[in-house]
């Protein structure tokens, strides 16, 4: 039957019930993970908190939800992005955009002078999503910020050390990190002849520089944003350059630089903080990069953000370029096909997978700044300077995976060290013995939920599922008061007296780990 | 001046910032967790997961919010409870209610037909908070379950056996586990003549019994629900009755229950989950309670229901109790106070805190049942039978906490091991390299983020934060080489070769933890 309409692409499966028609999805821009998911996750997790803890910091917890108007008037733009609650009559609420700003209502609220403090939680955008970029309509963020008074660049050389700190533990590739300064951006753009009210203009064009070539960034200062022409190009000049502390050292010699007060004051910062990093071995890791702006318009000092490097990285782009292609393709094609057509049901392809209009790779995954000036926004009265980074641990998330994938790791979901396997009928209640002196024993134990199960049943579960250890007990065992130890993946058995079961398996287990 | 109004409670600090006029507060029903409060938190949620993973489980995560459709219909009366996000242009979505629904959900979804799962997440409802009862909007599940086709009580009876071992270890007090089965309240109430449409409103009342005198509900159950007096008195017979494995037996030999089909499975599966706890050791934690209904329309077996006692039980019911009275009594006041006033200013009273209509103690501490049906709902071609437990975590919280504050516990909200300090000016440098040092070898250490910190407050920091070792390195320390390690709660110092440091404080640390 060849008039059949064939699927041109292979659909998710949207799985309607023929009696409740519900459209049994999670929603747009938002996933399940499953328990292999998770356990990468959880591992990602670890790692970061350990880092975190390394350095002494506490961690608090914030509602998902924040009264509306303490976060309007602190994303600019990207303010439409943000998901309200319904008006169910109390009142008006937001789910929250980032932890930055409950943080810093958090600071002002209980009118704290200093904190250092990670949190991890979720975040959401109504963004366009895009799942083979990662993004996500809510995603986990892990922050980690130092709040107070402290002498100048010495919070902030501990959250770039930290940054370093977790890529290296996560050991997913090598990583650069760009550092710049606020204060040297404003101050570079006033020397250069950028009129005061179009500095954050000019500032987010020239954040387009890792992405885009000068001449099509220069087109845009002079078109777009109305800046003329000498100026871009001195501009330029200053925005190319990039280097280590012999760069800071070469800009301390522009008198045009330092006799401006922001740019003299930033490039001490600099100074001082590549000699903090210098102790901390990171001079290799960092480019003081002139280009660097950094979307966010709370940062008022130092800013920075970390760069996956490597095959891994490489892997990545080639698999994202290749799935976008198709999923672009596979649109295309359901369009042509759906032309001379009534019926759009072909259409139904989820809007979230084809944004192809986008350079490709993992790119930035940690990044921060200084933020002087947020505390304040909430309360005049209160002075709290803060710094810190936040992990994109999603995008870092899918580099695990892509590894994963790559190198064919064996990850395991569950941590079952020991399956019970009764080989006759009737022994249920033998097996509920062994499992209640195991799990008495702190022994990760699983048994099946079968009265009667087949031994081969059995066995094949542990392999499938890389339970290390079988313990078997039929009427043989049972009437010599032992039981059978089984290495599942060598398949060994050995006798093993009853009474001496859990001192066995602890020390297997314990060698094992 | 005495004509000026005096607050007449101690008002929650609703401060507003004069220049901005932001109210600085969590929405209504829901708080932020303080480092303390989180250390707390965290150690609860580490005992718990790890109960879960001994028993073998995985787990997964969903989206906090979901397609509405998915969350109508399963709730019943408390649907108006749910949170609705602002129609934005895209899908109607809800704010997750439970997790068990979201699961059922992804069950169904991904036509899995078997998974043992512990999910951990925060759930909403809009409901009438009450700070002091614990009862809050925003709040924590812990889930687990078992899903799939298995032998009779096997899962049932692991459920059982998580739930008193989480309250074993978690060691706040004895505690009882309330047992029933939805089937015999069914058979019981046929058996008694109630109406087959009048079976969930019986149901509801009878549930009451661990709050309310016979007399009362029988009451409601004559004129609210409309159920003969004499059939209200045959309930009544068999709702007073609660007891073990005996009285299981006792029911077996009821003519009347056992020619009910419903009734007569039932005894059968309360039979075999009495016998399979025993093995668990778990026969003096389980009460066979004949009054036993539990809320959730969707339970279709073996019920049940762990209830905290003990000391601190009393302890905090008492703290409630007055702290509701007082409450109260501040509200009376104010009313009374602004009865002749235009101004309702004094009347700001939170709405929270003052619901003292209810009955007072921590009650049910975790609870559970057998729920077949559910996946069902979203699909009618799947059938996964379920049976989970959920841990009142806000619950077991507020009584660690009243422990802590009972028996004035010490937590630290911080794990730092090592202060890094410096007796005199110029040294931070010096101060920087062992940092570096010891966070290489994972010691977790602090420093002053000071160029020129006092030595006092250097001392004062670490005994108000517990630091157990700080680490002096002055320039006599750099001249030899050597650093000074301090014991901080003894005051002990002891000189140490700079070399040695890592070697020593591993030592140190390992005997103290």
């Amino acid at each position: 039957d060849d008039s059949k309409p064939t699927p041109v692409k292979p659909q998710k499966p949207k799985k309607e019930s023929e009696a409740t028609k519900f459209l049994l999805k999670a929603p747009k821009g938002t996933r399940d993970f499953d328990p292999l998911q998770m356990a990468v996750r959880e591992n990602v997790f670890k790692t970061i908190i350990e880092c975190f803890q390394l350095h002494g910091a506490v961690t608090i917890d914030t509602p998902v939800f924040e009264r509306k108007e303490i976060l309007t008037q602190k994303y600019g733009e990207d303010s439409k992005l943000i998901y309200d609650l319904s008006d169910q009559a109390g009142e008006l609420l937001s789910l929250r955009y980032d932890l930055t700003v409950p943080f810093a209502r958090y600071l002002a609220m209980n009118r704290l002078i200093n904190i250092k403090r990670y949190q991890i939680g979720k975040v959401y955008r109504r963004d366009q999503p895009c799942a083979a970029r990662g993004r996500y309509r809510e995603f986990y963020q892990c922050d980690f910020d130092i709040a107070g008074v402290y002498d100048k660049m010495l919070p902030d050389s501990e959250c770039v050390k930290i940054m370093a700190d977790i890529l290296k533990k996560i050991d997913l590739g090598d990583f650069q990190i760009k550092i710049n300064h606020r204060k040297l951006l404003d101050g570079m753009f006033e020397v250069c002849g950028v009129p005061k009210e179009k500095i954050r203009l000019v500032s987010s064009s020239i954040d387009k520089l890792d992405k885009t070539e000068w001449v099509d960034v220069r087109k845009e200062l002079i078109e777009e944003k109305k800046i003329e022409p000498e100026v871009a190009d001195r501009i330029g000049e200053y925005a190319k350059l990039s280097g280590g502390s012999e760069l800071i050292a070469k800009l301390k010699s522009d008198e045009n630089l330092t006799k401006n007060k922001n740019a003299s004051e930033a490039l001490e910062d600099l100074d001082l903080l590549f000699k903090y990093c210098s102790i901390f071995n990171l001079n290799d890791k960092l480019t003081f990069d002139l280009s660097l702006a950094r979307g966010l318009d709370y940062y008022t000092g130092i800013i920075y953000e970390a760069i996956l490097k490597g095959d891994l990285v490489n892997y990545i782009a080639e698999q994202q370029k290749k799935a976008l292609e198709e999923k672009a393709a596979a649109r295309a094609a359901a369009l042509e096909k759906s032309k001379g057509k009534k019926s759009k049901e072909n259409l139904d392809l989820d809007d979230e997978d084809v944004d192809v209009n986008v350079s490709s790779g993992v790119g930035t995954v940690a990044a921060g700044g200084r933020y002087d000036e947020l505390v304040n926004m909430f309360d005049k009265k209160q002075n709290v300077p803060c710094v810190g980074l936040s992990i994109g641990v999603e995008r870092l998330f899918a580099v695990m995976e892509a590894k994963i994938k790559r190198d064919n790791l064996k990850i395991r979901a569950c941590e079952t060290d020991v399956y019970i396997v009764t080989p006759q009928k009737g022994l249920v209640e033998e097996r509920l013995k062994l499992c209640q002196m195991l799990w008495e024993a702190s022994i990760k134990t699983e048994h099946p939920y079968k009265a009667n199960p087949k031994i081969l049943h059995q066995l094949q579960y542990c392999e499938e599922n890389s339970i290390p250890y079988a313990v078997i007990i039929g009427q043989d065992e049972i009437d010599n008061n032992v039981v059978k130890l089984r290495e599942v993946a060598t398949r060994a058995e050995e006798t093993v007296p009853r009474e001496k079961l859990v001192e066995v398996l602890r020390e297997k287990l314990a060698k094992k780990n």
